[in-house]
């Protein structure tokens, strides 16, 4: 009831709308978005995995931290395969050199903070300026994209080609902030949309990419060429 | 009924396999998928209108030769947006000059010709060697691919975001053969995959995708972010 609710507190609590502010119960989590530099690479590896793991599928898990690195970093940002690590940390973040994407730094306040039991593993690599190794800097998750095509109108888009955030990190809005990451990337570069797939009894994701502005294309199939089938194709005389 | 086919028709027949040779109401033609060069724009443009008009989506048709020009050759072959095109000529090819892509060339024979109302429109703009301007080159089709990447095994494959053959080229098999080029040069640079969409009514195309060996995956929705819900993102405080 508002007649419960103090002067102070009713003040503190529209402070917090501009400059977060810690209110009983609640953490403040600090966020970053930046691009993914081969020093991630193992942690790319850790979190493709948990994402095999999550959709039941380890049989088809075949990347190594080798395959990854040789790969994911060939050409310029946005132009091919391109990462965004989600960080978390408890403190602000130090700066960081990234002239091609400036690092989207978000405060977020979450009711509760689940313990990391991966904290160690997931600590993020990278060198901050100055670093006194005082740092609990941990990557939450990643989104791996490339660009597509939009033929109709004759310009680039991105295909999102896989989403994580880590267990204890999710129910926060991380997966709408990386989404989004990549569409005000798209944006930025004068792309004309972005495309990614969803399963379809996966009614809470189509809810929630709905609630974003995207459509579902209910009448598209995806076809898929891969293994002994797509290698027969080596062969000149298929 | 083969008592009718004489010895030496027979052995025609035979020979065709290895060298097609014209019989009683066939006709020779000759086929080559080539890169495309800026030179194909005007095709380009001429033929992904038309795959608006078959799609009945003249309405999202906005592509103009320069959007196509300006954002369809700015990389390497392969390595982001590519096109392969697809000629027929009645006489064989001339040599060009590819050394990205060698020119896959074919000679197919095929019960009948369907006048080409568009010859003039869609004669092929590449200057060969020792040109004559005595060429019947005409584009019969494309396909758009991009390169995609497979997570879990750490690997790209290809996207393709597009394929028309043109009405009086159909049912020749000329768009298995574009395929089959996204699919060979997969092979050839160690990719992993090759995806596309396909309508789910389509129920002659699906036939058709899966007798290539593709799997045509039932669970999967494609999201698709455009038009001003996209450009929403833009604004920082989305």
């Amino acid at each position: 009831m508002a007649s419960t609710i103090s002067p102070a507190a009713a003040a503190a609590a529209l402070a917090s709308i501009a400059t977060p502010t810690t209110l009983v119960g609640q953490h403040q989590l600090y966020t970053r978005i930046r691009l993914a530099t081969p020093a991630d690479v193992p942690h790319i590896h850790k979190l493709i995995y948990q994402m095999a793991v999550f959709q039941n599928e380890t049989h088809l898990f075949t990347a190594t931290e080798s395959s990854l690195a040789t790969t994911l970093f060939n050409s310029p940002p946005f132009q091919s395969f391109t990462v965004f690590i989600l960080e978390v940390s408890s403190n602000p973040f130090k700066n960081i050199h990234s002239p091609a994407f400036l690092p989207i730094e978000r405060t977020v306040l979450v009711d509760h903070v689940a313990a990391d039991p991966e904290a160690e593993t997931f600590k993020s690599g990278v060198v901050n300026e100055n670093d006194d190794d005082d740092d609990d800097v941990t990557v939450a998750g990643f989104v791996l994209f490339v660009p597509s095509y939009t033929t109709f109108a004759g310009k680039p888009g991105f295909h999102v080609e896989d989403l994580l955030v880590r267990e204890c990190y999710r129910r926060k809005g991380f997966g709408k902030m990386l989404l989004s990451a990549v569409a005000e990337q798209a944006v930025k570069m004068g792309f004309k949309r972005v495309e990614w797939s969803v399963l379809e009894w996966n009614v809470n994701a189509i809810k929630f990419y709905e609630e974003m502005g995207a459509k579902v294309l209910t009448e598209w199939r995806v076809c898929r060429l891969t293994g002994d089938a797509l290698e027969a194709y080596g062969d000149a005389n298929y």
